[in-house]
């Protein structure tokens, strides 16, 4: 459990370091508890509303930790990240408060609203075809003509550190108000969330199980836990969870969660629609389709928390209004 | 400033024993903060949620207080309130918590989900016509037959004072952060959440000023407040804020309002179909057309944020699904 060799993997004293330094621009998310869903699932659920997030995900965690660990030579020449849009805004609106140039790859079917979002915050945004050109190839110009740091989304230990402090937060709570947390279910695309809570929670609340939930067709993580290396999702696969879509886990992250995680769950499409008709009209809740999954296991029955005491994160809200329109009405 | 001669008005005494009796059943709200509103108003804004309190709405915490109060021999004859649906579902939860058999008289135009919920709560839910028939009358028929004790919406001291506990819990939180709150909106109907928040805030925080936010054809408390007495809205008038419909201020809550607050505003319906646009779009919160009145007042400029900061009060988020979706792509 000591990830021997790897100097890599953030400590806990990482993920204090890193709460401490967001702690003037982040928000101390609300661990929400709503009856109506304890009732539904026979349990006791926690809610860590990251929607509520500055630029509404957990994404800025890290990257503002990320960027405020530049050095001003670095500062000077800018970032580069590639998202499909809640890395993309973390970053950027972390790049606007330190005043560091800033540009983002954005595949040109991200959300409107996350793209819109990232030019507002700043940033200089680049899109590209995800079916036809390499987002790697195209930043790649950017970090050698411009000698600016790329910021990758969650294979980074200052990420994933970030990220730890909304695992932080969570136990914290859950000390504060005498709650033991059986489980926690995490909203997992590259691993960067799920291992940050899960090394907040190695320190804090080691008897807390934590899952990482994936949507179908990406279940990457649950696949790579089970054969004990990396797999890959299939090139065609399609899900409605645009914050979620990455190829495969991530070689830091698959590290940590392959050490840490319990196991990992798949939602439906369909049962995330579900989960966020479920949010807007009983949580009140905006949530969009990738910070939907864990809420999705729970309504679905493919976690069960019956008598337990679950903490889920909402990891993000940022959906385009038609869309949520249309699953408001539809379900 | 000592309400000379009416014993009715709660004491601060009052809202901390409600605090006490509501805390193992009602949510304790976050006071939320979002940086991009902070920006569009130039101010600092604290947003009382309210739309995550049990039921929805703040109006869990008058009905549960108040309920808690009956004696064995009242609970056993059964409560009957009237309601658009607020209140309904308030006093529905508290009756099924408390074992209390509970009527409800609500006009058949409220919204759907608020009608669905109040019966889900296990209430016996009476339809009436707005127009044509006394809600009065009927409610007074179930009085009359089964003994049952009325709970008023708004004028009465226990609902008052368990109202209250909204204002209480928004100066502890700005205290332990260590905020000076400038000004207090609250959303207005008959008047007892504002009343409660201004008794909270005479002894918690003084130098707070409350204003009542109403919707435009119901500012009966802005013009009570000019008058010196209490009127009437006209008979024709309308408005989608189906929470904040009541036909004049409450008789007890005015006395309070009228020695106790700083003014009164009023919002249009498309200003308020905008701020509730921003709310799902930007603070990735559903916010009921009545609930939304104060974030309308900020966005549209009725009130100067400016440098200050202001708390509002989001009050509830019971709003039909076909309707969200509506404003969210129409705005």
């Amino acid at each position: 459990m000591n990830f021997p060799g790897n100097t890599q993997v953030p400590s806990f004293a990482d993920i204090e370091a890193a709460s401490q330094r967001i702690a003037p621009r982040a928000v101390r998310t609300p661990l929400l508890e709503n009856a109506y869903l304890n009732e539904a699932v026979n349990g006791r659920v926690l809610l860590k509303a990251e929607t509520l997030q500055r630029t509404g995900s957990f994404k800025f965690r890290g990257a503002f930790n990320r960027l405020s660990l530049l050095d001003d030579s670095q500062k000077a020449k800018g970032v580069v990240a590639y998202s499909s849009g809640n890395h993309a805004q973390g970053v950027a609106a972390a790049a606007k408060i330190l005043g560091i140039e800033c540009t983002i790859i954005m595949p040109n079917d991200a959300p409107s609203l996350k793209i819109a979002n990232t030019r507002n915050y700043g940033a200089e945004v680049v899109l590209y075809d995800r079916k036809t050109e390499s987002r790697e190839a195209i930043a790649s110009k950017f970090l050698d003509d411009r000698g600016a740091t790329l910021i990758r989304p969650f294979d980074d230990p200052q990420i994933i550190a970030g990220q730890g402090t909304c695992g932080l937060e969570i136990f914290e709570e859950a000390n504060e108000r005498d709650m033991a947390i059986n489980a926690v279910l995490v909203c997992c695309g590259g691993g960067g969330l799920t291992a940050g809570i899960a090394l907040a929670a190695r320190e804090m609340s080691p008897a807390s199980q934590i899952y990482a939930v994936e949507p179908k067709g990406f279940e990457d993580t649950a696949r790579s836990l089970a054969a004990g290396k990396r797999l890959e999702n299939a090139p065609d696969a399609a899900s409605i969870c645009d914050a979620l879509l990455t190829p495969s886990p991530g070689e830091l992250t698959f590290q940590i969660n392959q050490q840490l995680l319990s196991g990992a769950l798949a939602v439906s499409d369909e049962q995330v629609r579900e989960a966020m008709a479920f949010a807007m009209r009983n949580l009140k809740l905006v949530v969009e389709p990738g910070g939907a999954v864990c809420l999705a296991a729970l309504l679905a029955g493919q976690f069960d928390a019956a008598d337990k005491t679950v903490a889920i994160t909402l990891s993000g809200g940022n959906a385009d209004p038609a869309f949520l329109a249309d699953v408001m009405t539809a379900t």
